[in-house]
């Protein structure tokens, strides 16, 4: 019997990543207006790789990486008017409403009448627990747990917290890299729900799949009776 | 008797605000090359405060709001390679090494021997959890909680989580706006230890104090000894 039930937040529960791209597109715009030619599109992607381990996940790193690269690509020509709109656009995704995943408020609803559901997601502080609170969905959580990386140690220091073994605790989340591998890695169950995009960082090779014993729904609905037979 | 201690961690257990202060007075340097008459000090402060609310508190968004502010007191003629270099001190700031103030491992290994100790911090969680990882500090401490906002709020969900009654609770730290009034407000006790500097931020009124009932250590070091006869 599942105890516990841990769900991601960002393309899980609200719609995340279009916001990202979008300001990708915008990004790639405004550079395309410095170099006709065009630019190599994993050149932010390689500066967001390189800035990870100081700035970490979430929007602010996100607007530092993309006034470095455009610096960078266009040898310093870039006007800082356009730098001031990088971080225009970076307050714009900041204070973005929320849009809940159709369904997903029954769903949570549904499961908090049956567990103790948390929230587990990783990136910005503040940020995180903004768009909680603009989700209208806090009330339904035993806990929120918002953290750095999500990666097997975390996982298993989130059962502890809980007092959950392994299998009693299920993550359910959009992430293979973050929400499925690491869970199973920790001793616990993990269901997948594939968002209709992902963040190249967030994939995984079929090879890194091969043994992974995990379940794979196509929408959060589906949760509440996929746990019932979970064991 | 106390049943639990909270700890803050910037300018309480590790020097932190000579890394602002340095970072701001390079940052004054930069914009007297490009305006000689003096650009105003309090700026950069109008700035940050203006950006609160979305970028909350840490280095990234400081480095953003020192590289709005280049561009708004220069009119836009700052260099982006100055603007690089910004973000450069950004990056420098988040790697530099933690220095413990004088005494400290020996007065959080007194602590931890005698009560359960947490760490209670607000800031950036990547940049927080790193520099608790370089402390050296991490394995004396029962929890560590990393918030967006210290207010009264946060400090009685914290007495909630650890099942710790106001009057059992004491937290220490170098802030009277972030340590010490919103736990007196929470109902805890307690002890301020001032630091040699603070950000205008952290600072309270004369009249904030007026009946405000807390403690006042001049060394961290003197805080068992006050936890033995407080009640």
């Amino acid at each position: 019997m599942i105890e516990l039930v841990a769900l991601d937040a960002d393309d899980t529960l609200w719609h995340n990543e279009p916001l990202y791209t979008s300001t990708r597109e915008q990004f790639g715009a405004l550079l395309s207006r410095y170099e006709p030619s065009g630019v190599p599109d994993d050149r932010l992607y390689d500066v967001e790789m390189r800035n990870l381990e100081h700035f970490g996940y979430g929007v602010k790193g996100f607007v530092l990486s993309m006034i470095e690269t455009a610096i960078e690509l266009t040898d310093g020509r870039i006007e800082s008017t356009d730098l001031k709109a990088i971080i225009d656009w970076g307050r714009h995704m900041l204070s973005s409403p929320v849009e809940l995943l159709d369904g997903v408020r029954e769903a949570v609803e549904d499961l908090a009448a049956r567990y103790p559901v948390i929230l587990l997601t990783k990136g910005d502080l503040l940020h995180q627990e903004t768009k909680l609170a603009r989700s209208g969905l806090g009330q339904l959580f035993k806990g929120i747990e918002i953290v750095s990386e999500k990666n097997a140690q975390v996982y298993r220091s989130v059962m502890k917290r809980y007092a959950v073994p392994g299998e009693r605790f299920v993550m359910v989340g959009n992430s293979l890299r973050s929400d499925i591998l690491p869970v199973l890695e920790a001793g616990g169950h993990a269901v997948y729900v594939p968002y209709e995009m992902s963040w190249v960082h967030e994939r995984v090779s079929d090879e890194a799949l091969a043994d992974a014993q995990f379940h794979r729904i196509a929408h959060i609905r589906e949760l509440p009776a996929l746990l019932e037979v979970l064991r």
